[in-house]
């Protein structure tokens, strides 16, 4: 079966994940596509033959050849296209945030809830990435006990000298370790606090780069988090898990060793995308795999709730420079165990 | 365009080429099979709606719905059943070993060349590999100056007690390294001896095992190989090039470092598929996608014979204990530089 | 020339001290002991031909075949030992803590201001390990930038079950970073934080293990200080500081890579004397070199006395929950900058 | 007890041992110097006071100070300089070689045999290294199952671009590689064979560089030998044992990995003094250590004997391209199993 797709938000992840379901990807067909803007719809629907441009993201839910949605659109506007989608009881993978607001994400949850069935996947690509797959199996096979705390650090190499905000390192940064170390640990985080190293002078001048984020675990696991958007050198995605009798890691990815001047090296990728392209195809692999067999995979809406639940958190604790606790809804029984 | 796929050998390697093609690649469809088992090609069609099954290979190959073929056959069936797909015009991938013997390699070629296009891609997929594409990136982009020689190291957990062979070894295990030199370098191998260290006890009782085989490129860059089908520890290749200013080595490929009873470890591949698993899938959409747009792609025609021109000289050299020189004939212009 | 030394203390480090002396290092002979338990002294001594057993460690500092004395009793007899020491114009090499608390340390600086050159070594032996060494190169030639942050692990495998408290993972275990920092970054350190992950069920009942300590630098630089004492899988000490535009860490200390049973591995220290053993003697030698040639070297008084402020504050904020601020007294100009 | 001794040959070697002894190891003083340079060894003598200058070996040799002498004078002068300290009944410590001709080995040998007991430690400190004892110890300990082969690489930045020949890549590189894999197996070496790559463009016009040098011990285990003294990177050497079961290897011996410019990173050695000045410095100490202690300890005179034979028969075919059977005297008892 060919899943037919509509995907709303044509822009650079939305094309990216265009390129991948015709590309790379089996069992999906992009059928229509949505964009605030219509000529760049138009632009990137030339290249696609037999997909359709709606100048609505509602008219491209309604369209019958659109099995499933795919949302890539900007973050104010995932809650409205998400929630169309669920009342013509379509499958939709929704880029992260699920909504920029908790509360938005609680009334995708309660649509969802009121559809009967699963029927959103959130972007937490990390899930995927084949470091953090070998993590968790190592943390579950018992290779090193208990789990009492983890180091993360997530590197860029630099961000948009304006525009880029404190906030925004943590909820476009860090709102990945946010999810993972849930999906890691299975389990919720409780508590949040922001500290604040010596400033990097390569960072635009309202920037305070980096951050220190501590995230408590409910059972009082400890993660520090390192983000830091300037680190010039590369695009580095670290993490150590410390139990009670061992710990893991994630390893490097280069392919291989180089021997010049002096030195024996390996490369570091250059962004997210070097990083984790995999991650991406794996995950929307799984979706269009879900959706063909009428099935449901990855991150829910629980999880989008809960990431934006946290970054409330942490955002605030940013502000305030206190440890902030969690504030979150009691979990539905609709949304099965974080794992 | 979804290309229609008809496969020639459903054994164990032929099943997984159509796992790949049905639920990991994009842009091809399994239509259908044929083997010299028969029932073994009905079952393995049962599980592929739509799939005809051909009691001959020639019949497939005329079947309207194939555009392409891919011939997972044992070795001595490659030829008639290439030729016929050349005779149909249809583009073929074939697993190596493009033939058993270089005539018939050679037939293959003429018969190519007769149809005045190419239409053969032999399944060499270590070019796919992203370790030794970035090993050729480093070679090329001058970061270690001129190759002078290369150390090779092949090491398989196992093979069966009986029925695997010394020749075996050269035959199926080095055809691999001959072939990524030739790529690596993009020049060919006139000379080929082998060397017998002492034999490990975990092998058969009539298994020479380990074997060095030592080849030297038309340029004087000599690469050592050493071949080792009982390591037992997992599987292992490596391979690292000395230039005259450094050197590019394979990097392990482990996802995650533990630290655990006094040891740090990564893990070693389990066996072949484990570590080039990805390679198979990049060399196999490289096939669907040239012969999508009608073109071409991958190790020729001539890249099969060449890599039996020098098995058979390194066969020669394991009987003789001697310095062999290969013996090949002149390579047409019909084919590219080896690269 | 020989250095003559006393050694006060001869308990399982002053053995230890004895053992380089006397079979590793040159330049320095053992010529008196001295121990509260006097029998121990004369075990000790008999080994050593022709060193002297004293009753009281006064009577051992005014020996004269004593040029020098190391004091390697307990930390609560450490102050009357080096006052004594510097009140007979001899240097004396005094183990970590200088002494238990900041105030004798004060009373150890003015004692050495008033005799008017500086005597005293504190037995802070990381600054001599090699990789302390290169990292603080890296730092200082520029390769990684100003420095931001520091990640920092001390990871033992156990403590004993009893009488090992939570308290002395700070005075302990802590202060080795506590010290290496400030001679990393050449400035003090002026807050501590204690935060508390989940409790290692392989702790003692009373142990709260493992802890993270934070250290803010005077420059803004911050901190984090995994301290696990129960870590089980070896002796690992790890760090990694964050520069402006790279990052240097300290390398895993294997001799060889092994393979075998689907891993690489290379091994862990199994203790603090297997990682720093060099340290230890290339600290000694260093005193010894210096008391040859009437100079001084390593760390001083004042290192000595800011370490016990900070682990002062440290052991607050461990207390308390809260971040607390270090008091510490003025650098008389006597004391060079902490390099 | 400190040991006197006294040093031929005050070059380059001969004065870095000096420092040793005198500045780094304990139980030994230099007190007396011989060189063929009168004015030099005048030079070196004036910075040890104490130290006596002799006008010839011989009178060194008879100096009653002399309890043990260092012979670090050229190669042909090796024999008549440790026969004259056998004769004294003094212990010898001979660098490699112990003399450019297996015959003068032998008469050494036949020398020794006649003092009755052993006087002479070759100076191969590779066994010293604290790698090659690792390597050794997983060896014995079972890791990695016995033996079958080897792969060495031995890499030189750079050689004078006059007068180094390519002879001299197999008399003075290559045979560490021939006495450590001697010491690692605990075998002698029954034949060698040498292989010329691709040449270099950067070594000197009439250096055949890099070489590859096949050693076959007795038991058949098959050593490949990769040197090559234009490397330019860095000064590299690298080894590998493949076992039955699995196999050990050097690791790289960089202090920390940094972290900059899209690489991660560690330092290779600048030169066989940077890798293997603390095999040096265990070596002498355990001379020391031997004298003093009226035994002996290290390579013996057989080893430097075989190490000479292997040398041979390594040179013969090089000259001739065949593979040379080593020719050895049958072993005295007087010497003990190669350990």
């Amino acid at each position: 079966m060919m899943v037919g797709i509509g995907v709303i938000g044509v822009g650079m992840i939305g094309q990216d994940h265009i390129r991948r379901i015709t590309q790379v990807l089996t069992g999906g067909a992009v059928v229509a596509v949505n964009d605030v803007d219509q000529a760049r719809a138009g632009q990137v629907a030339a290249g696609l033959p037999g997909t359709t441009v709606h100048p609505t993201a509602a008219g491209l839910v309604a369209d019958g050849r659109v099995d499933a949605v795919l949302v890539a659109s900007w973050g104010p506007a995932h809650e409205d296209q998400v929630v169309a989608a669920i009342a013509a009881g379509k499958p939709v993978f929704c880029e992260k945030p699920l909504a920029p607001s908790s509360d938005a994400c609680l009334r995708i949850m309660d649509a969802e809830m009121a559809a009967g069935r699963r029927l959103v996947q959130v972007g937490f690509m990390r899930r995927y990435d084949a470091g953090y797959r070998a993590m968790k199996a190592i943390l579950e096979d018992g290779s090193i006990g208990a789990p009492l705390l983890m180091h993360c650090a997530h590197r860029n190499p630099s961000v948009p000298p304006y525009g880029f905000t404190t906030d925004m390192i943590i909820s476009d940064s860090s709102v990945h370790e946010i999810d993972i170390v849930r999906w890691l640990f299975g389990e919720e985080i409780v508590a949040a606090t922001v500290l604040t190293p010596r400033r990097s002078s390569q960072a635009g001048a309202d920037l305070q780069d980096p951050l220190i984020l501590l995230l408590e675990m409910a059972s009082g696991v400890l993660v520090d988090d390192e983000l830091f958007v300037n680190a010039r050198y590369g695009y580095d995605v670290r993490g150590e898990i410390v139990g009670e009798t061992g710990t893991v890691a994630l390893a490097d990815v280069g392919e291989v060793t180089v021997r010049a001047a002096n030195r024996h090296s390996g490369r570091v990728p250059v962004d997210w995308r070097d990083r984790f392209i995999r991650a991406y195809d794996a995950e929307l692999q799984d979706w269009l795999n879900a959706v063909a067999a009428g099935a449901s995979a990855g991150p829910t809406s629980w999880d989008g709730y809960a990431a934006a639940a946290v970054t409330d958190a942490a955002l605030e604790a940013l502000r305030t420079g206190q440890r902030t606790t969690v504030s979150m809804a009691e979990r539905p029984d609709f949304y099965a165990k974080a794992r």
